[in-house]
């Protein structure tokens, strides 16, 4: 088998160790390398309570050269609401990772993900970079060993990876990603890392990326609780040999819709290992009045704990995801509004019941993916948005995990 | 036992009687008549898609005479998302009870409450409110066999009692709801019905509902998910024997106090006898740079189901209140960010953990009443909000009620 994980792409390193910061018997130390500086772009969580591996990584990036070498990850910890000492950390997460793989402090990425409030035990954190750098690689296994590093409460690795023809070369894409619950739950916040050996200037890869997150990693939610730790950054080494993407056009189109394609497919799997989920749901808003709007509608139905929980049972139930569109802020058109199960079954059509069998309904609402469409009747703007069921086990996870 | 149900003030009659709307052989139709037009106001949700009998009850409360001779209320049927068919129901139900009662039928209120999307059985309702008409009566077990029949989910009646001097008249007030989830789970959204004999004038009335609703009913969350037929209507029959209120005054501000407390109370009761719950949980929003931030910051906690599932299992998880503060889009300033759980217990200040005994804030965090304080650490403006816990079995009552 080809090397599909994020070592595949030429110029990078990785492994992932025991260091003991879980209680369980698992990696929680993570060391990806580049051999050069990569061009690199990075988006944080919005949360205005920001954990200290984000704020420190917002400084080092804000430099503007928009460049990377290493990314050190944790889990078990998620450094967040720990004060100056928690910046103290962070700070020297990143200088013992430079001295172990020979670069910059300032081109090392830190992030940490698990319990919020808690101090990091940084003897620990210290042995474990020492030994993940001594342990780097460039075999699928050592980009495995990456994945199951930065795991929490996810229950399987979630990886992605495209190859996309850029003049003569094959530019090969690799990403992974944690994250189950959007925070402190069984330790899990979103964690995304994904490499290239495109050639591509940090300015338009940070463009890409935006853009990206907003339809992808940014449409997506399980709880509705944002993290305190939310990254993703995308590291390219510009060895695949071709001339370096520089300005918009036919390069940067295919460059960024295979970089989408990945982010999608890392998104999607985060939502179907969301915590107790058991199915993926599409929420799909149309004849918005705006995108903001759509985004709100969808929102309101993928967050609302009666609509998840009819998913989550298959109950056809469908006045629950009328009404959440109808408190979310969005602007409708009672008399207009649609609602649909599936790929087709229209069961409410210009504010009335359209008599459509409820066992049909109930039927798509068991399987394992459900599209439920609401069209607003106002405008033409639309979105989509995934989430996944409601489940007691959800709650059995979350109901006391750091007791 | 003195009758302390909503026939205790003067002027009231009420009736519940089973009808076989609901699947179960329970109450669900109710009627509440007043012997002369009562001074009346009410307030509805503010959900777009709306039932048909609020559309209904807005109407003719529009027309602003603020009277009310009646209230007709069937549980088990929503009559939400009916279309046309709907309207005419609501009214049909107004003009049965009026005919029944022998009032006009622009002055008697209609409620619905249960699943939605579904016709009304009239053949049922219409025997129901006949049936109910001749049951009427003034004792506690016909204010008691009202509240039984506008029950859904509710596990208990939930009623509240209150007397005010006003001049030398002993006026009371007498309030009764139903509510454990916002909406058609299992048939669940919130009617209130509040009587009195005190002496005032509609617009006063109205005034004080709607300033009192707003710290009061929408101060209370189970699941964020808002109903499409809320509804909390007060109605005074002006018996008590006193002077007409009609300018704000001491008289007034004694009887909208007491009519306070009635409503707080209801609150509270629904919240407790949320869909699941075992604890209320009250979460206090301190150093808010404005009111509308401090109930930005206190929705974003009471209504995180991650912070909802921790004070489920009592695990003294507080970095969930912090980060949802964070993410509530609220004004925060983080270096002064303070939480405390139970009456004083400080367990984050100035940005950093005050070291506070984890297994103290357990032990509290496991009571049936729980404080959450979150200081925003900006300005002066606070609120309350009361909630529940999520458990496991909010998640099986709403998994599959229809089917």
């Amino acid at each position: 088998m080809p090397n599909t994980t994020i070592t595949a792409p030429l110029g990078f390193l990785a492994a992932g160790v025991k260091a003991g910061i879980k209680p369980w018997d698992k990696p929680d130390v993570a060391l990806l390398v580049c051999e050069r500086p990569a061009a690199a772009a990075a988006v944080f969580t919005t949360n205005q309570v920001v954990a200290a591996p984000v704020i420190y990584d917002r400084s080092i990036l804000k430099g503007g050269r928009g460049k990377l070498e290493a990314v050190v990850v944790n889990s078990g910890n998620a450094n967040a609401c720990t004060g100056v000492r928690g910046i103290r950390d962070a700070r020297r997460m990143a200088d013992l990772a430079g001295e172990a793989t020979h670069c910059p402090a300032d081109l090392v990425l830190v992030s940490s993900t698990g319990v919020i409030g808690r101090p990091l035990p940084m003897a620990r954190i210290e042995h474990g970079i020492i030994d993940a750098a001594s342990a780097l690689g460039n075999s699928a296994e050592h980009g495995e060993s990456f994945v199951r590093g930065i795991m929490t409460t996810d229950t399987r690795m979630k990886t992605a990876f495209a190859t996309v023809k850029i003049g003569r070369a094959t530019v090969k894409i690799a990403g992974c990603i944690k994250g189950a619950g959007m925070l402190a739950p069984r330790m899990a916040t979103m964690l995304g890392y994904i490499t290239t050996d495109a050639a591509i200037s940090p300015a338009l890869l940070h463009a890409a990326l935006t853009d990206i997150a907003d339809v992808t990693f940014n449409s997506i939610t399980i709880d509705g609780h944002t993290s305190t730790n939310d990254t993703v950054a995308v590291l390219a080494s510009g060895l695949a040999g071709h001339p370096t993407i520089n300005a918009r056009g036919a390069a940067f189109a295919r460059f960024a819709a295979a970089l989408k394609d990945i982010c999608y497919s890392l998104g999607e799997q985060v939502v179907r290992d969301g915590e107790g989920a058991t199915k993926l749901v599409r929420v799909i808003i149309t004849g918005a009045a705006s995108a903001a709007d759509a985004k709100l509608a969808a929102r309101a139905i993928a967050e609302s704990p009666l609509a998840k929980a009819a998913l989550h049972g298959g109950d056809p139930n469908w006045g629950r995801f009328t009404s959440a569109a109808g408190y979310s802020g969005a602007k409708c058109n009672f008399d207009r509004m649609k609602c649909a199960i599936g790929k087709s079954l229209v069961i409410f059509r210009n504010g009335q019941p359209t008599g459509a069998a409820v066992d049909k309904v109930a039927k798509l609402m068991k399987s394992d993916t459900v599209d439920v469409t609401v069209d607003l009747g106002v405008g033409k703007a639309s979105t989509t948005m995934l989430t996944c069921d409601l489940s007691e086990e959800y709650v059995t996870i979350n109901a006391d995990y750091t007791t």
